[in-house]
């Protein structure tokens, strides 16, 4: 059996405890013989900065490079909000992204059917939702220079930030989009700002080009990123796969996330280019949540996102798609039981702590 | 009686259409003797690219910065989809906002209590919303330089949005939405990206520096504007103004409309920098609909927002704040006595066209 080598990196807030419930799945997965995971630990965000003044250490940089998949907690908080902009929480994040060239950020909004009326929307309009938002994650207003802020004088400051995007980010993207829309229903949505912005001109032409080329047979549709976002509320299950930018993105599957009623279930992975040699790419799984300070410590947290971004770490970078399966079962299977973490308690549901909900999708594995 | 000079340019699609209501109801006023109003009318959008090949002649640019007011329906639709970047039909609004420093775009976010089931939320979580969003309109990634794509060769080429922001800009739209905040439930949520984007570090800076100095006792919060469209989704009805730039506010303030179920019914105005001696500045009057080629010029289209949008022309640049609320009370009325345009109809109501409606409005008036 393959050993496989996991960087785990909690983070802040709620991080380190939804990441518990993943690494009791680890052990357990190691001790029953099932697969071989190698695990070290490192430090990300305001949990780096308390340490060593930095949002992500030399060293943990280098083993994450080094780990076949990095699975990644939350980070920031209030605690962090005055430290130097360069080594703030999500800074860490950011150079994990970059560095690694994960420019595939791929998060899938479903909705439970158990949890259809946790969402602020009508259950017809959510029931049965299942679409994946594609993120480019490595270009965009995100990364591009120059990113300043300058000091005019008279007490005025000018702040610009960049967005750059050249053909092959767009290209890249753009078949991570139609390949998985191959698997699913066969549609892509891309969404950008062509009537405002250059970079929505290219995306559009690229895309297009892209589709034309080499996946005539996928439907694709363009939208205006604006008019998008209205149509994700009003009739979410009109879309299959959603493709666009870094900030675009952000934004839009923030909200696609919300309107499951879901947000603390959803996972979400972060892929770089397929090696032609190995087959493989880096990855970086992570809940689509954040590090909620509010709750963090008190065992409310929810941690089946974290525990099903594992999930999509065996489906992508392990190739053990059927223990994937099996793990999506369970977690089904133990809400289905009416377990339920505070995020997402109704009235006839039994309340779990983060470890119960933990143990329980273990024990129905 | 002051004579008041007023632009139409009622745009492409469902504009002219929309625009013919706000028509008789002026013509009303004026042969009523409630007002007088001197209109003109302009070509913008597609038309004047039909007309002219260009999105907005040098001489209708000319009566817009001469009239009083800009009434303005919805440009762009399929027809203009291949015309060159620069006349496409959304340039022409973009030169009028920028032209004439129409910089605080106002977008109320209402639900019609007769609406409430039209929206894909439920009752409880849209049912009396009234939110404001205060966008900045002039500056941001919509007109920062460079704004190129440049060919790299090799089949490479790059595009490049700059989003640039000056303190003065930021100050300006913060003061626009705290004197707003006075006159409602006086609480401010300011939202972008700090954690990402330099020009989100200053905005959030100088938000905070203007509401010390100037309006401490208005309540101020700071959201990412990821999770501020989340929060938006999650419950609408926590949020009083919104204050944010001119991409994020596109996004979020079409979001928060398609929220309240009344996407036709509501209204903007884009305002300018108040004339120190006239007491007086430039404005913008347009639905937050678009332009629905789809179904232009069947006499479907709903006129309400662009006659609302007309109201808010009356209160906020013609000081007829009275007038105002009876149109508003006049589409309220009409709305209760069950006429509905098809966007908005259901079960047990009357269908009416666009003129019906109008007609119908102006009857209660
Ligand atoms: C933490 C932050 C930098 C990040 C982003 O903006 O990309 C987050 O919102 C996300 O969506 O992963
Ligand atoms: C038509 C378009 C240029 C415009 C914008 O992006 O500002 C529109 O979406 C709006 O919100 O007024």
């Amino acid at each position: 059996m393959a050993t496989h080598k996991l960087l785990l990196l909690p983070g802040d807030g709620i991080g380190p405890e939804v990441m518990g419930e993943v690494k009791r799945l680890i052990d357990w997965l190691n001790s029953a013989g099932i697969a071989k995971f190698e695990t070290d630990t490192g430090l990300v965000g305001g949990a780096a900065y308390d340490a060593h003044k930095v949002s992500i250490s030399e060293g943990d940089m280098a083993k994450a490079k080094d780990a076949d998949a990095v699975i990644f907690g939350a980070v920031g908080g209030p605690k962090w909000d005055a430290v130097p902009y360069e080594v703030r929480p999500e800074a860490g994040l950011l150079r994990l992204r970059k560095d690694l060239s994960l420019f595939a950020n791929l998060r899938p909004a479903v909705c439970y059917p158990a949890l259809a009326d946790a969402s602020s929307l009508k259950r017809e309009a959510v029931e049965g939702l299942d679409i994946v938002i594609v993120r480019e994650l490595t270009g965009g207003v995100y990364f591009g220079e120059p990113k300043t802020i300058t000091d005019l004088g008279n007490g005025q400051k000018r702040a610009i930030d960049t967005q750059v995007y050249d053909t092959y980010e767009i290209e890249r993207i753009a078949r991570v989009a139609f390949e998985l829309a191959k698997k699913r229903k066969n549609k892509v949505t891309s969404m950008e700002k062509r009537n405002v912005m250059k970079s929505g001109v290219l995306w559009n032409e690229v895309v297009t080009q892209v589709h034309k080329r080499e996946y005539a047979d996928v439907t694709l549709e363009h939208q205006l990123a604006d008019s998008g976002g209205m149509m994700l509320v009003k009739w979410p299950k009109q879309f299959d796969v959603i493709v666009t930018d870094n900030l675009f993105g952000d934004m839009l599957s923030d909200i696609a996330a919300m309107l499951t009623g879901s947000l603390g279930m959803l996972p979400s992975a972060s892929l770089g280019e397929v090696d032609v040699k190995s087959k493989k790419c880096k990855a970086l799984y992570e809940p689509v949540h954040g590090s909620a300070p509010d709750i963090a410590g008190k065992g409310l947290a929810n941690p089946i996102a974290m525990i099903s971004s594992f999930g999509m770490a065996l489906r992508y970078s392990f190739d053990m798609g059927a223990l994937a399966d099996k793990l999506d079962q369970a977690i089904a299977a133990v809400l289905a039981s009416g377990l339920r973490t505070a995020d997402i308690k109704s009235e006839g549901t039994t309340a779990a702590s983060t470890t119960q909900m933990g143990e329980a999708i273990l024990k129905e594995l």
